[in-house]
């Protein structure tokens, strides 16, 4: 099988998640919904340390919500028990109220797996989705400049 | 939002689940990796009941592991605590030791969420994809050829 | 290691769970806290299937919460991948706000395992122990009393 | 309620874990099996971090398990999204093959849940239970004397 191989950009969102005996199954690596589960963590850090937004209070104290509206996801290498494996988070677009992310799971510059992930941004109680607040959107752009490496949006 | 109907082919692989209050988020609605644990136990009923495979057997008996490849998820309606919810497992293509599904959640002829699910099949101690064995092969392709309706391969 | 058998009493609410590969671990065995998101599912079907009252209406409608104040558990016989265990919930104590039950884990009438549980109703929004409503009593009362053969309270 | 005070001995081995949006219910509450799993990982660090024993080591490659034989569980104040709990790990009893820990769960110094669990350590291919190995029985002996401020076995 081929490699491929990941180094994250520079400034990038980068958090380490130890392979746990609860996240193995009997064939003994990663049942894969818990990386879905890592990756809802990973953006839960993401705004909480590196947007500045707390994400508990977007939720619970203004009442929004992010539902996953679409994801996609490549397996290549497996992981197993005791491994350390790090999970990448890039923005890769910036709509209305959705937002289009990449989240790389790595070990020694090895891609793992690769998602492709778009949320929305609803409001629980109305039920739709509402524009992403100015503030938000910017931090967003913001962190996804300096992490494209002076790309054009 | 446009509602997506949809109607099992006759003879479809149907299950029906239950969400429960351990399947829902603050937001009450099902937290989205639940859903991929939804899937995996369809694939084993699948096996086990319409195949006539036992899932374990193959799995603990035969040292074989059917790691998915590649997963994409749309997810159009969100359930909530209480809703009963429908999935139906088709095959759209069986390669040589792969096999593409895909699997509709829905609830009364509305499509909820619809995922498309690369697996392979490994050998657990080799470490590496072996090709369907003939007789899993054929009862795939039967399953499939009798939920599309007669369409060619 | 010494066996305990165990027989149902009549009318005892059981219900069968297909051990699955999701909720096994790399020893091949149920890693535990997949027994407690079980039992939780088992008092959602007895108070819907058995008491009469909707689980999820009492909950996202009446706004009341059954949250654990108790609970022990002995686990006796490990379970594997293609076992089908039978869960049986009995009631030992209706208290004012409070319900504890035991639910056992048997299979060929062997237990595996054995728990205690201590439940209290509470009001979401007022976040405190609020009574038993009565009609919810008598139902538990008579559930209580028709499955251990008529011994007095 | 009363609330109950808790100062975990100098030297305990105490880990923080974040209260995500994936562990919480429809009640904005902690879903009690994710305290178990929470449990598990933190023995598995102990083992790892303090111990100095890599548990992926013990379990994929010396075929040792540690199985819950018995746990109890009593709690006291919920968490909620986005709070920060801390859980410490305390030795009671070390028996031949097995050992009895508590875990208390707290947070500016109030307790929140105190479990008590008894794990028994397996020999995973003979299925049996083996002696607790010389070293790390005293490995977990120094661990419970400097945690227990000089108190007698």
């Amino acid at each position: 099988m081929t490699q491929h191989k990941f180094v994250p950009p520079s400034g990038a969102f980068t958090r380490s998640v130890p392979v746990r005996f609860s996240h193995c199954d009997p064939a003994g690596i990663v049942y894969f919904p818990h990386y879905f589960d890592m990756f809802n963590g990973l953006i839960e850090d993401w705004y909480t340390q590196e947007l500045g937004y707390d994400y508990a209070d977007l939720i619970m104290g203004s009442q929004y919500g992010f539902p996953f509206v679409h994801i996609e996801c490549d397996f290549k290498v497996p992981s197993r028990m005791g491994d350390i494996i790090n999970l990448t988070l890039l923005v890769e677009r910036i709509g209305r109220s959705s937002l289009r992310i990449a989240i790389v799971c790595h070990q020694n510059g090895i891609e793992r797996l690769c998602a492709r992930i778009v949320t929305a941004m609803m409001s629980l109680e109305a039920r739709k989705a509402v524009p992403l607040p100015q503030a938000l959107r910017d931090a967003i752009e913001s962190y996804r400049q300096r992490t494209t490496d002076g790309e054009p949006p």
